[in-house]
């Protein structure tokens, strides 16, 4: 049994400055929470109807995951997590393999690109503050799971670059073609927002570009479709 | 000044089955239809306010486009276009590099993968009827103009894909690596849905598998990235 302060909580975890004041956040629905809970995330609340098999922490009645629901039709189970953000350690980004994401606000895009550090296996991904929330159903739904398993940081990515010894990759037309990569075990590859690229101030780090090689006409890739090709040309020679 | 049945009509232009009936489509932002127009697609009417520096054949007033407009915040042009259904002509999967969707339903994946066709010069794309409709705004808008340049046909593929002679491609996590690809001018890629991949009657026709190397955790790529790493690796060996 909900009560009304309770149904009110949860609801207002759809807008971004509730989640905030709250440190917590909602996903829905059983193939997100599964894929969630099988990754090992530790879900602070569970509310699930009879039809959800998996573990829950409040039994609900259809009616009240109505209330509850961001979403017009309603799934059988909405769990609540805590929103937790690890500080970017000093000079991490000198070792391993980095994504940084610079405005990209497409929480489809981000959440794919949380899949591919997760598929290519990169040690973390860092977030600029104007990308989409990574705590948005959107972007942890388009991530599979893999917002589970992938470390996210969000920091302003002109501090976080600053020192920076990795090689630092852009993406662009004229740069070295990335079927001739030489290995690098430590990198950070920044991808721009699909509008406008990367910003002045991120540009201003990269040490080389890659281009991938057009053979049509497209104007540009999708921003998770380009990180993904980088990726497997910096994985196949490493 | 459009007459009431001028907005009926457009408006009704965001249903299926009123796009069907009439033959027409809608494109709408400054961005997209300008984007065509680049391309060079020959819109039959276009409909611009003041704001739109370019081509029109209605000038519209701010309410007016407001009326006819499919979105909420409407933008300074909308443009109508004309479906037209290239009929897929006997044997051509036997040439050229072909991407084939096989109930890819989300939109935005549709769009994306018709921008990978244009990126890689694939010579066409085939659409399952089950596919997300290739004359919805989001499918357009995914595509970033590449719509206006990829040659798309829609068939059952069951049917498409009987008597061709080129190696079909499926993705999978268990086949020849796709980097160690031989070169072939003349293929097909099969890609399937989100959800359920390859449908069994499409499976019958895959001549070889091919995997991507996952090196982490995630259970799967996104369908666009997964298409354009087997084409960035098509393309590169020829």
């Amino acid at each position: 049994m909900l009560t009304k302060a309770d149904i009110q909580r949860l609801r207002a975890l759809r807008e971004k400055k509730h989640r905030e004041a709250e440190g917590l956040f909602i996903v829905e629905g059983e193939k997100v929470v599964a894929e969630l809970l099988a990754a090992g995330f530790p879900f602070a609340e569970i509310y699930a109807t009879a039809a959800w098999s998996g573990a829950r922490t409040h039994e609900v009645t259809d009616g009240e995951l109505a209330r509850i629901s961001h979403f017009p039709t309603p799934s059988s189970v909405l769990a609540v997590g805590r929103i937790e953000r690890a500080p970017l350690p000093a000079g991490a980004l000198d070792h391993g393999l980095t994504l940084a994401l610079d405005g990209v606000q497409d929480p489809g895009n981000v959440g794919t690109l949380l899949r591919v550090a997760d598929w290519f296996a990169l040690d973390r991904v860092v977030l600029s503050p104007d990308c989409a929330d990574l705590f948005s159903q959107k972007v942890i739904n388009a991530s599979m799971g893999s917002f589970a398993r992938v470390r996210v940081h969000t920091a302003e990515l002109a501090t976080a670059l600053t020192g920076v010894r990795a090689p630092i990759l852009g993406c662009d037309l004229t740069g070295e073609k990335v079927h001739t990569l030489t290995p690098l075990r430590d990198a950070v590859l920044v991808i721009g927002s699909e509008g406008r690229g990367l910003s002045p101030a991120v540009r201003a780090f990269v040490t080389y570009y890659v281009t991938i090689p057009r053979y049509g006409a497209a104007e540009s890739l999708n921003a998770a479709v380009a990180a993904a090709i980088v990726c497997d040309n910096l994985r196949r020679v490493l």
